[in-house]
């Protein structure tokens, strides 16, 4: 039975190992938060001590942690790298710069272990129904070996390229659409409710044109309220942006329209509404153009 | 019978003026180029020596002009709105600015008849098979009238507001949406190129993930051509962008992802590829980044 180290256990971490679980691997798993290692355990997994017992003989690691830095603290402060036995891999699945992760897999690499850059698209939503899309770049025995892992957390499970980095890429490309759509979609909301055109009616007609978008119909209805659930926070993409527009300095690349989005975000997150679900960066184009929703 | 009058029978007008005559309106129509005309009379409409002579007695004149500029000069200078008979409707349906259109229903009223405010989206394609959105604004009363005539040419046809200028608005929020969501596909592309990751492989994951939108699968596939068959050209969104921007500028609203984007339009314009299918926005910025697509 293969056994699966697994560090990060929150929101999308969890659900993930629970579907590791489901799908009969063996999960010894570590969080900071000992509920996270409760919910684990009542699952069928084994609680850690800490990162590097969760590692400790694994076949491989998966690491769902908040970003590129805690990532480098499990593996190297941490201990865990050292505990993995040599030859096995490293399963990076957090969003982090495409740049980091060629680092952090050359560091990994001269170990004598390997790096899966292996970043996810798809949400707690995703994770918990293990529909993530999965998007793997090393090389191709590499990714053989680990498919069958991956493909218990996520349904579209992609070979994107052979050096890590490059599924970090991919996510970053993501993003980048993701982050400008939303953020187009506050602007448009903002010119129409300016005119006095019922905000309902733009989105019921958007929905069904060619201004439609997957973001237009996740956030649109959300952006109508002024107090949505939070599904996705506005510091995810101060983040993520933060990293697409990392991702183009590093590879000298203009992005025009990202750079105008990450200014749009940053801003709402600057008033105090970091929190907040991300289709109120909304609030930024009211507060800029002196309208209201309604 | 109703008589419906129709100026402007090009790419668009054309095929909407034959969905008139199935559904079986007259159609009195009139178009500067000859056959236009003699298309429209083999399908069995009738020929107007001029606009005005289109006008002459009509129910109702539909204008499918390329722009706020014609639709004066037909129905001012043109003398087709005094031989409109008094209390009918005058249905504009080209794409202008939103103040243009308040402006040109304020002097179609002070002659005693009224202007429906009626811009269309779906292309050609929604033109030819009589499925265009079409977004009315006029009062309600006179909705009610003019609404078989618009059901004839559109399957999705909505009543947006009571005020000329609101259907504009409409199509304005609709076109910013198009048009930065075709710029942001190629800044998506140019980010993946420079770091040289496949963009087929881009184009199927952000295809089937919450970075998918109706333009990424419309023109993302024409992107990654060289030379792709014009569907719209790069100037229609030099034009719709710079209609945004002026709806912007009239109701002193900020639009900075609009601004970009039009720039990007503009530049490939100034270069010379006004003519290109609108997908080829990509080549500005490979030529900014130094990147190629293959």
């Amino acid at each position: 039975m293969t056994r699966v180290g697994f560090v990060g256990l929150g929101a999308m971490g969890a659900p993930m190992a629970r579907n590791l679980l489901a799908k009969g691997f063996a999960v010894r798993g570590f969080d900071m938060r000992a509920e996270a290692l409760e919910e684990l355990a009542a699952a069928g997994g084994e609680r850690g001590a800490d990162a590097a017992t969760a590692a400790d003989g694994a076949d491989l690691l998966v690491l769902m942690v908040v970003n590129a830095a805690q990532a480098a603290s499990v593996l190297f402060d941490g201990g865990a790298l050292e505990r993995l036995p040599a030859g096995r891999c490293v399963v990076l699945m957090a969003t982090c710069p495409p740049g980091t992760v060629a680092s952090l897999a050359e560091r990994v690499e001269a170990t004598g272990r390997h790096l899966v850059d292996a970043p996810v698209s798809g949400g707690v939503v995703g994770a918990r129904a293990g529909t993530l899309s999965i998007m793997a770049a090393c090389p191709q025995a590499i990714f053989d070996e680990v498919r069958p892992v991956l493909a218990a957390m996520g349904d579209k499970v992609f070979h994107v390229g052979e050096r890590p980095g490059q599924g970090a890429t991919v996510k970053t490309v993501n993003q980048l659409l993701c982050g400008v759509h939303i953020a187009v979609v506050a602007e448009a909301f903002a010119l129409a409710a300016k005119v006095g055109v019922d905000l309902d009616v733009i989105l019921e007609i958007m929905s069904g044109s060619a201004a439609s978008s997957w973001i237009l119909k996740d956030r649109g209805p959300r952006m109508l309220e002024a107090e949505p659930e939070v599904a996705s926070a506005i510091d995810i993409f101060v983040k993520d942006l933060g990293i697409v527009l990392e991702a183009g300095r590093e590879a000298k690349a203009a992005l025009p329209l990202a750079a105008v989005a990450h200014q749009l975000f940053l801003a709402t997150s600057g008033r105090g509404d970091g929190a907040a679900d991300d289709s109120q960066v909304i609030r930024t184009y009211e507060l800029m153009n002196g309208t209201t929703r309604g």
